[in-house]
């Protein structure tokens, strides 16, 4: 193995202030720092004084920036493949009408399961990535992607390899996640546990197909019982695939506590989750993923636990849960200024949970922190201090997203 | 005049829907419409099937669109001009400190005033241009820009002189707002009958280098009282320049009933307007400006007495309030989108709060609608339904923006 130190960087980038997010002191900041890569890897982070006297000349690239440079940013938790958009269901609810009405109209979730059936790849495809390309406009390198809108093998499997070929398309890294327990599909109104079954069934057919990185259930009174979640779980474990869970957001039904039973990854929403769900998160490393998108839009008020996960040491992710109901997000970045406005997360603690938390959630440890081995996937931004990140609401601030050295366009 | 019917258009778009919000019935959309435009105005709207039919072959450009049309938008409250900013600020209160400590660090309005006094012209036109630019690329083309951070005669004019340089360097309609009744400057302490004297009489040496088209104040008890804001507006109805207030933001002082009394084109935020405020506005057609990102950015809780400017028929405009302390928006789209969650607007309301009812309370008749003689400033948006423009957080929407029917890059 080649010596860091003497081989020439692929990459060495400088002028501008680093938030390594390695260590606990303030953003791990570097000022005027040097950052370089080698073969799609960190070789050297830190204060540009401590640069190798040759390293500048022998770099086969030197990029001048200014302002500051992260992590690229990680979303954990996304249902971004989908087909049709719920834009008129969100108007209607807004002139009034009522679940019932909405329902009616052919709104809900299963207006989106209608419309991702009815889709072919290319259309699934066609409609999705912009979705994806916003979020990386936005400084968003890996991107998690679940299925639960197909409901049936075939409608699962296709949108599990869209989401494949959407992080092949644009350089990306994609982790996708099997949520065939999303909803009870039509075909098995009044019988969850034979739904389960079934998908239960497919699993280790999708799994074989490399299209299922993780195994995710939404385990709520309008969802799946403890007991169905169990059961998916269990199959998951048989197949040596990490499990998550949507818990207790609408309700404590104990979910966040199952998932870590489980050595689960992550335990996402948890607004409801109780002091017993934070320790047993916290004795098994399962990361909290906040959800602000989905507070907001559904006018939430019930916070989720931030102090007690302070407390336990148990880490807190941040991702735009992208979906056409209930969070139509298009950007992490918003994200992170929700969870500083509605959760009162510092900056600091929004952006470690858009990258090194997040990467975390997704069993990821070489991403989401500026360190020498790590991907050098990294994001230069056009800000005078990273607490901007999660100020502005809008605008345009990713001057360039780079995933393993390279930019991407 | 030449017929607007014989003469060939300078440009005619084809292919997309079109939302006029000309009259009253749903977006006063046209479906598969066609919008043609000479020298500058809309010299045609409406179907496809209705255009003349040798339009298409003698227009100069034909352009095949798809999604949909929109008047371009019309940002009518901002404070987009000033140096430094405030994220530290943000992320001090985030960190728990007291206002007394954020005060000690340095920070609070009279932080952006120093750094805007220090600033120069070139340095302010360079941190100010920014902003101007993320709007316009999410589709506004109309934006009305404040002083209020110079609180000196030479500040104030540059603010006022950069706020020009903006609108001219990127070809949008820029107008200016003389607020120099935001805030006490030091100078003044303790002194703000004093502080008002000076003002009033820097304002006709301002009005006659045309850099005041309208006048504003901060009616508030931490700002100015009802009796020094009428002597503000006095003196502007001396020159002959509209007013317009920041009205019953944090307490009921009448301020929106005293824009009115002014014939005021506008009173903004109006939070706690009372019924009698409502009525006076209506009876001299003030436009209500709703400003959702500091509502949203301060956690406030108190709405605006939406239902009653609905039932007294006072327009409802949506702005930005881009500004670095309590409304850090670079996208006038996401203060719709804030005006839908928070306010419960109609995606509708929004988006005629942010075009043709924004206009009005710039006094501008002649845009935010599609309507033959209109200004051909319109965006091209990437969209199924018009709600979506107030549905997605984040993303990059808009496909073009033009302005007096070219597009802008
Ligand atoms: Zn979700
Ligand atoms: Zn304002």
């Amino acid at each position: 193995m080649t010596d860091l130190r003497d081989a020439p960087f692929d990459g060495l980038l400088l002028g501008a202030h680093l938030a390594t997010l390695d260590g606990a002191q303030a953003y791990g900041a570097v000022e005027d720092g040097a950052l370089a890569w080698r073969d799609g890897r960190i070789a050297f982070v830190g204060p540009r004084s401590a640069l190798p006297a040759d390293a500048v000349g022998s770099a086969r690239e030197v990029i001048e920036a200014d302002g500051w440079v992260t992590p690229a940013l990680v979303d954990c938790h996304t249902h971004l493949v989908f087909a049709g958009d719920r834009a008129r269901e969100f108007e209607l609810r807004l002139q009034g009408a009522t679940y019932e009405e909405i329902a009616r109209a052919g709104g809900g979730i299963l207006s989106t399961v209608r419309a991702t059936r009815a889709a072919d790849d290319d259309a699934l495809f066609a409609a999705s990535l912009p979705r994806a390309q916003a979020l990386l406009r936005d400084g968003v390198a890996t991107v998690e992607i679940k299925s639960g809108y197909g409901l049936d093998f075939e409608t699962e499997r296709r949108m599990l390899r869209v989401a494949r070929r959407i992080g092949e398309t644009l350089g990306i890294t994609v982790r996708t996640t099997y949520l065939a327990a999303h909803a009870l599909p039509p075909e098995f109104k009044d019988d969850a546990d034979g739904y389960v079954d079934a998908l239960v069934e497919w699993m280790p057919r999708l799994h074989a197909e490399a299209l299922v990185d993780a195994v995710d259930a939404f385990c709520e009174g309008i969802g799946f019982s403890p007991a169905q979640v169990r059961r998916v779980f269990e199959a998951a474990r048989a197949l040596g695939v990490p499990v998550k869970l949507h818990a207790d957001q609408l309700s404590d039904l104990g979910g966040a506590a199952l998932a870590a039973e489980f050595g689960g990854l992550s335990a996402d929403h948890v607004e409801h989750t109780n002091d017993a769900g934070v320790r047993a998160m916290a004795a098994h490393g399962t990361v909290a993923v906040l959800l602000p998108g989905a507070f907001h839009v559904l006018r939430d008020t019930r916070l989720p636990p931030i102090e007690a996960f302070r407390a336990h040491g148990v880490p807190m992710a941040v991702a735009t849960d992208c979906n056409p109901g209930t969070s139509p997000l298009l950007s992490l970045r918003q994200a992170m200024q929700l969870a500083c406005t509605h959760f009162r997360l510092t900056p600091e603690e929004a952006l470690r949970g858009a990258t090194v938390h997040a990467a975390r959630a997704l069993g990821l440890p070489d991403r989401g922190v500026l360190r020498v081995g790590a991907r050098a996937d990294f994001v230069r931004w056009r800000v005078q201090h990273p607490a901007e990140l999660c100020y502005w609401l809008g605008g345009h601030l990713a001057e360039a997203v780079h995933v393993a050295g390279r930019r991407i366009p």
